[in-house]
């Protein structure tokens, strides 16, 4: 067993607990705790920490961590924050193996500093900290309750971690309303120590937890890496459902000021979740609208889906959402049309979506089911409609409608039950009437209830992605091997940094690029005229010229790049005025010489290669059409490198501009696999070079396809040494 | 009073009222409709129409509507659909008002026929048709439920359209649910007569009615602009907000399926509900979320929120929705800050969220409420955490706890609603614990309470929008006064329409563009060399030469195009060699001569700026920019005809592209005056010549900010005459 797991029973399975700061004031965190844990009918030993108290709780009280006699697993800790360095340091001594800081007054409240020094102690003692500035935790495995809010818990199959406290135990309450039942609960607080991948990590070995929800507000610097490492391999055994907050600049901000966290940039997290498999919700209602598919249903064999309603604007909304989210509805066989067709009446439809109408009694509803789960064509179905339209009162008016519709659902209820065991594939159903006994029963019986269509379709979706997510492969990364040439850019680059350079010359530039197999329009460095008109003749035309200094980044914005020379002649008499001018704009920059370059194909397409780093994420790729595409909409794809090919291709797919280089709309299709490889090859670099800070390839000219891609121009800038 | 007026008085408020196909069978709608009637207290006049029964739930009943002794406001027919047409025959004769057709089995099972014989026997008698296919009405004010499905109803001041039958009336069973009153309700289906422009109509002129609901499938052909009309007069007195179904291709599959009704294009209508000032919701949720929030509150002032939370999670979500909805959030002013800040922890955050963090007392919160919204910059608070974190159980362990929650939930309440009552703000209220008593209270008392973050932020949101739809000033259209020039091109579009042309020439086009003053490039018609040359020197360099040929559309298929033309000698050498060009690939197409034409200033952007014609909404105008952004990722804004110049500039905003041409991010700003001018003249152009199907301008090139706008090819293609 890892550290990491004996560490964290000792959180969520401790044999023995004490509570520092126990108190029996009810106003008091450390009397909410106690209490909490004593309620929840805890079994291990419990011992209150109170030097001024001899009893708390109607138990001995001990003065201190040192006056227990045996091992202990946990501490939980209620005190003032400037008291929690010495209780964590008397852990320490006493060979405590973790601890639940509730106090807040930490690095959410600038105490960077205090924080700091809980931390180097806890670690100095091999002791793991939970919090600070958390609500506590929960596990039904432990029976084991140490929570400021004692809420009653459903127990289930669920493992909750949330980085916000008090929004975390609302969406925990919220679980109850719900009907998931939870397994593990943690507030994770200001994570100065085990973080969200920590708690993902050790859910993800248990074979009791069914799906991880998580609700965080943001990654620790570097944590980026792990975190979607740990998440592949988790979500090849359970479903990983997630809410992030501080998408925008506004919450941003709040979540800024709310915990230490620092909050990376959304696109980076969003990329981030895809590559690891995660399925990100929106809010608390798709969040919970996941998980309660996702724990349930088995997952579609693909995306091909069959509605079935009673209402054809239900159907309508239903199979709008599925346009949206990438769900098809073939349609129904000619057998299946016509066995509907035989007993629905002549205004319903028996395409897909199959609007069966709405009898009181549902018997064509119900009679549809088995019809429709049979098709092979249908891997799920989103059924809705199930609602009962009489309210209170209802009854003693039409007492013979309320009874056949009371029937009538419940009869549809239990062939949607039966049905659904009789084969494997999901039903989500839609329903207004939730707590009306047939659909609770219905809701008992394992399918999930939405009371939208597109809250249906939208969990359908999700255990379509989910499917998805799990059968992707990765080229396991392992320990990046540098070919020879790769080692001498290595040293090339960390010298140039060492030498506190903001950036790479375009000729290192280039060398940089060959060593990873990246295409550039050939080039020479010349120092003079005659070397520069020997290297044109050499390359061809036509050419171009661009000032070479290790002080200049921007070399179009001092005239330091002549385009279209078209012969040696050309050549030696730009040369010149090239470095005149140069040196008149700006006459202290170092100059090398100048690069001669044959210019690209004027027939290809411009396209964007960058790389950049994320406090989070570390290297990040980006791809994106050239010129206001890129700029001014921003239609760019990221990915977090390594990438694969499938993840470059994908990267290409997603952009906006697709279709311009697809060859959709009269278009000519682009060389897609010469983009691609562009993508890993940078992506490989930015993983081997540490010391480059960011990478634009801009323009890379691709071609139509077969005829490959060629960058143009590469800024390299460096790392600050 | 109006005949639309007098006709939905019968429908809505009918003194008398004969239910054909009335019956005691428990079975048949007859049954239900006429007991919905009676057990609703109905006091008018009703009278149960059987042929074969003497009596029916106990009343007397007649053979026919002939029997009827009395002048008759309604009929509600609930018999087979071929004995339709007789039954609204007698109801003609008997000078009924009107008629609410139940049965189905017309437009939406193909029975266009059946349909069309009632629909010319009602309109020939003056009588108005509710229906078929519809669920019936209900009508507060009439004390008159004429439904299939008889839920008891909370009666209230909304109106609800619903063309979808059995979903709308989920729907309005759902109102019931989220303590929405329903003053009036139509399930007006087909829509054979009656449609729901006519509905809005006469609920807007209601002043019980404080706010219109609709969902709505499509709108028949060329209702779009009298819908228009009618909800831009309507939303100045009381909301209206929409749901429309099929969006997706999928989604408007199963509307054609499901009634007669033709989907035109989502974005058609989108853009259409956007000028109308009607509030579109995505799904029934939002669609109760806004009514409660519109029909409640008062409009902020402006767009500038403030948002009080106990956790920052939940205020994180909501800074990141108003961000998503334009909603802005400015800093709190010193003093107020300061004043927060000496009550809440240091852990909280007096910054906008304004997080005080989560007291069990609350009262942190419930101070906060008045100082923030005594706060000049802030036209309306979204208060998060009106929540009771305890659940059944809890007190039994807790009893302090629960007691000073459930006094603190009580008195944040009690405040809010008397800090609501002393300032003219609107507040939406976040709660995740809708039941709890202190909860309903505030409900009761008039904030709407809001499940999660965003749905609070999102009605809100939609207050807001409705304020600025009111705002808006439109030019009242008026009849179109055409100047001598317009007449005259109206006779030449009419005229080329007649031969069957399918498309103007360019240089009649140019003569039309002219007439509706949009600037192009300057042109001359040449039948011979010398004629161009002169042209050429008359116009000046560089030149384009263009084949003119009312057999060709599209002159650069067929090498009917040279451009760069420089001087006359060129022209010269150019003019027979694309005479001979054209005549060797279409030696059949007539040749009028050859278009001369001055070429645009190359340092434009291109823009296309079009008009096509809807089957729904008529004449639609659109704009984006010119290339792959318009022909690739569709990056265009439409409006419905005519088109005012706020109207213009608004379409140029909304493009993804838009920041190219306003100057963001290192571009030139274009001449977007000069754009809006043109799109403005395009859209009068399709009013004023309404035998032009379709227009393209394509390029139109637009300058630098002041230098103007010139279109350089023009397609106007013709409506088959």
């Amino acid at each position: 067993m890892s550290a990491l797991h004996s560490a964290l029973d000792a959180v969520f399975r401790p044999r023995s607990v004490a509570v520092v700061g126990a108190t029996d004031n009810p106003r008091k965190w450390g009397y909410l705790i106690l209490n909490s844990i004593i309620k929840a009918g805890y079994q291990g030993h419990l011992y209150p920490v109170n030097p001024r108290r001899a009893q708390v709780a109607g138990m001995s009280a001990v003065p201190r961590l040192s006056a227990i006699r045996e091992p202990l697993d946990l501490a939980v800790v209620a005190v003032p924050n400037v008291a929690v360095p010495d209780v964590i340091a008397e852990a320490v001594d006493c060979d405590v193996k973790a601890a639940i800081v509730i106090t807040s007054g930490f690095g959410e409240a600038g105490e960077h500093e205090l924080a700091q020094r809980v931390l180097s102690i806890a670690r100095r003692g091999r002791l793991r900290l939970v919090g600070p500035n958390g609500m506590g935790v929960y596990s039904r495995a432990g029976r084991f309750c140490a929570m400021m809010v004692p809420a009653p818990i459903r127990p289930g199959n669920v493992a909750f971690i949330s980085q916000s406290g008090g929004y975390g135990v609302q969406l925990f309450l919220l679980a109850r309303q719900v009907s998931l039942g939870i397994h593990t609960f943690v507030s994770s607080g200001n994570e100065l120590d085990l973080t969200c991948t920590d708690y993902m990590e050790y859910f993800g070995d248990d074979p009791q937890i069914a799906a991880i929800m998580m609700y965080i507000e943001g990654l620790h610097p570097d944590e980026g890496p792990r975190f979607i490492e740990v998440a592949r391999r988790v979500i090849q055994r359970k479903p990983v459902v997630l809410i992030k907050t501080g998408v925008s600049a506004a919450g941003a901000r709040a979540a800024a000021s709310h915990t230490g966290s620092l909050v990376g940039h959304d696109e980076i997290y969003d990329a981030a979740f895809h590559q690891a498999g995660i399925l990100r919700a929106d809010g608390p209602e798709q969040f919970f609208d996941y998980v309660k598919a996702l724990t349930r249903l088995p997952l579609p064999r693909d995306n091909r889906m069959v509605i079935l309603t009673r209402s054809g604007g239900a159907g309508v909304a239903a199979a709008d959402a599925c346009e949206r989210r990438g769900l098809v509805l073939p349609p129904l066989s000619d057998a299946a049309r016509k066995r509907i067709e035989s007993f629905v009446p002549p205004f319903a439809s028996a395409r897909n979506p199959v609007d069966v109408t709405g009898d009181f009694d549902m018997e064509w509803f119900t009679t549809a089911q088995g019809i429709l789960l049979d098709e092979p064509q249908f891997s799920g179905m989103i059924a809705l409609g199930l609602s009962d339209l009489t309210v209170e009162g209802t009854a003693d008016h039409f007492p013979t409608m309320v009874e056949t519709i009371a029937h009538g659902l419940d009869k549809a209820g239990r062939t949607l039950l039966e049905e659904f065991r009789r084969h494997d594939k999901p039903i989500v159903v839609g329903s207004l009437t939730p707590d009306h006994p047939a659909v609770r029963m219905v809701d008992a019986g394992g399918l999930p209830i939405y009371p939208t269509p597109a809250r249906a379709v939208d969990a359908m979706a999700a255990l379509w992605r989910y499917k998805v997510y799990r059968q992707r492969t990765y080229n396991a990364a392992g320990p990046v091997q540098l070919t020879p040439a790769q080692e001498e850019v290595l040293a090339l680059v960390e010298t140039a940094q060492r030498e506190g350079r903001p950036a790479l010359t375009e000729p290192e530039a280039a060398q940089v690029m060959a060593a990873y197999g990246i295409p550039m329009a050939a080039s020479r460095l010349a120092t003079g005229v005659e070397e520069a008109a020997a290297a044109a003749d050499e390359l061809g035309y036509p050419l171009a010229l661009k000032i070479v200094s290790p002080d200049i980044l921007h070399k179009t914005d001092v005239g330091g790049v002549v385009l279209d020379l078209t012969d040696a002649e050309a050549v030696r008499e730009t040369f010149p005025r090239l470095v005149a001018k140069v040196r008149q704009r700006r006459p202290r920059a170092r100059i090398e010489g100048v690069l001669v370059q044959r210019m690209a194909p004027p027939d290809g397409r411009e396209v964007l290669i960058g790389m950049k780093r994320d406090e989070q994420f570390g290297p990040v790729v980006l791809a994106g059409l050239g010129g206001i595409f890129t700029e001014v909409v921003g239609d760019t794809a990221l990915r977090v490198a390594p990438v694969t090919t499938d993840e470059a291709l994908e990267m290409l797919r997603e952009l906006r501009a697709y279709p311009v280089l697809s060859g959709a709309r009269g278009q000519a299709a682009s060389d897609l696999d010469a983009l691609a490889e562009i993508i890993v090859a940078v992506s490989r670099l930015a993983v081997g070079c540490p010391a480059i800070a960011e990478l634009d390839l801009n323009p890379v000219f691709v071609y139509r396809a077969g005829q490959g891609a060629l960058a143009v121009d590469a800024l390299v800038t460096l790392q600050r040494g």
